[in-house]
């Protein structure tokens, strides 16, 4: 039995520096990098192409709106053919550079606002799924597990790769409970732990009414902003290493 | 006898429409397009790669300077690593969005103030070029003739294709008088058509003193932002292949 | 009787142009003039400054969202606390400039997604409206007539100036009919100077279903990115003078 | 006897942080602060403007190049009247906000590239100098002591306040070692208190070949990005103290 566990990664931007690649680089088996757009800039995508590949850790592109004042975080009004182009660029450039380096592409996930309309909104899904797809069938596209990513992304003909949370409560419809409600974030590491491995293993979660769901597991999400989050990140791989689950990339 | 024609297009951004690509795309063989740093977007650079693929024209990316308002023709003292991240970024994506669309990508062209400070120096030339190589060997690096661009592209491994102008005077040292100068372009067609004969011909134009200077010519880079560069576009054209030259792009 | 026409300028961006407003200039009381987040630079900011004045124009602030890829028309969910400083920003930057060249603020009006954003949105047109405040309680708010940014100016204790449209339809709550439907744009010029009368002297407008709206008409806003709007700008400010009433700025 | 002394704040972006203004803030008179072209945006300008209030220190603009990739720090050639016209918006921008906040413009500092190449170029020295005085005449311009900046503003017909560096070696000619060359920076906390105390007292510093140089010291530039910037900070600030320096904002 098998699982990934990827991590959002060259955040950094200029001057700027985001999270601690370095040290989560330890628990993942894929890194989800920015591309420029939302965070990132090419320096930045360069380091942490060569980290991943230091550290054996399958790359995948991260685009997100054009919108590096909000981190990428606030909804924006695209339409479909903006979404297509923005990520067909994005995910183009992030390959060339991984490919530069001697590196493969592994998949690619979408980032803050346009993960998360994506997620709802089967147009925008279906729009980055086809962005993808026209440039390397190959790529695997991940997505929120049971949202309708996962959906546009089969119908485009692509391989898919569901997301779940460690520490995030689900809503009874399988999706996040937005961070601004009570009960979003889940701070007990070892309640953590036991939901992930549940999640692997059985394929279900308690969503925040108690109720099960089901959903596929296929790469466990994990931050590495703070150092609770790394200890999380090491706690969660741990776990699931002591119950018998590899922790592999996706095309380990 | 052959020689390529090539213009600087997909220069519009967003709301903000720039130059006539529609109506070059007819006196050109190979299309050099901007890549969003120094203008384009993704939407036109999709668009202006479907265009040259329509028109049968040869695609080539035309990577600049991080810098908007200034479009690329600002000096920025940029060291040789952000210039080598900054091309490789650029031309991943222009290539990456040729693929999708069912192109091949043929060349690289600096714009600008990249185009010039790399002329006259070997460090930022080596740096495009070797970006240009670690994407792919088999792309032509395209640069003016008898610069350290040619150069330094030669020393890195990749084939070179030697830029010629129709309507700019040459110093001694086979650089282009600078625009802020008396006697840089030359107004008069006629002449600008013979110059460009001899120097497809003949390998030889007079600089503005009125010696000989021996060059290279590839390709003849046109301009077609005004109705007189789509003129002089044109008729270059034709008397090039009054002459029996065949223009063709630099792969066909 | 007196009404101001107004107009959208300085909205070029570097090598960029857009517009005609040397021309535009000509048939209008007031300008407002894009401060750099969706359009315009701070050359271009400074070049229809100057050109204002000396046409005796007067001069607004046009903020917008910061996506001058979008060019501030797709809608972005900011905070209205991200909004009052963004428009605090802005606003700031043309009036310490316009100062700088011995003019004087008169208005402020939103551009695109902000100004259609905020004219059903109270929150964020109060959150306009008191960064407004903020700068100067004497500087003139300029919104859609009806619209919840008279509203939210008038309580944040500003002058209003209500904005109506001579070649845009109604909708029976007097907003504006979506420029995506049919009918939206009025084509015929000679029924548009008769609106914009029937609005300046009567107070009332038909709505697309044929009935009257009461609407006070301060401002009448025409575009000047064409021959077609430069040539109806002209018309209708003939035939209001042709009907006793004079084009005047706000403050005038 | 008095002194001031200045630290460059307000450099976060977005969700990006630099910095520990919090912690600099007690130990300065006079807060440099970000105005979004190289670092800064409105929301962080507005918290940094609120913080300078709470803590009785005078507000300084501080105008970058437009590169935000490169912090302001790469040189970049722009023209006089470029970059007339970024400095005219950039202060405008944060003097209207100071204002909208219940506070008032000091002084004006240029930050990095600006900074250093205006430093030894009179024309762009002039530039600067004048977008400021077109603000207001009123307006302190601090610059480097001895350099191009402080003899075109005195010029221009502005107060000056002229800048030293405690922990900075000079050399022959009175400007910055170059921080690439050994020896630019001084470790040693208790020699850069004698330095500067020389410097205020005395207006002498030595060079770095050990010859006397003449200087004015109104302000002392500290920086505040580490935990031993703050601590020379704190050092320097309570030696001044102790030896009868009062430290006072420029206009206190």
């Amino acid at each position: 039995m098998r699982v990934d566990i990827n991590s959002d990664l060259g955040e950094s931007f200029g001057n700027y520096k985001i999270g601690n690649d370095v040290e989560v680089m330890k628990y993942i088996s894929s890194a989800n990098i920015a591309c420029g757009f939302h965070a990132g800039d090419p320096i930045v995508m360069e380091r942490t192409i060569k980290l991943a590949l230091e550290n054996n850790v399958a790359i995948g592109a991260h685009p997100g709106y054009p919108d590096l004042q909000g981190f990428g975080r606030r909804e924006m009004n695209l339409s479909s053919k903006e979404i297509k182009s923005y990520v067909s660029y994005q995910v183009s450039a992030l390959k060339g550079m991984t490919e530069s380096l001697g590196g493969k592409l592994q998949h690619v996930k979408a980032h803050g606002a346009m993960y998360n309309q994506a997620s709802n909104n089967y147009e925008k899904a279906k729009a980055i799924a086809e962005a993808v797809h026209k440039i390397d069938p190959e790529i695997i596209f991940m997505g929120l597990a049971n949202s309708m990513m996962i959906e546009a992304a089969k119908e485009t003909g692509l391989q898919t790769a569901c997301e779940v949370f460690a520490d995030r409560t689900y809503t009874q419809k399988g999706t996040l409970v937005s961070r601004s409600l009570e009960g979003a974030v889940i701070h007990d590491s070892k309640y953590c732990n036991e939901r992930v491995l549940q999640m692997v293993k059985g394929g279900t979660v308690l969503d925040i009414k108690g109720n099960t769901i089901v959903l596929q597991a296929d790469s466990i999400c994990i931050h590495g902003d703070n150092p609770t989050a790394i200890e999380l990140a090491k706690s969660v791989k741990l776990h699931l290493e002591q119950n018998g689950i590899t922790i592999q990339s996706l095309k380990a």
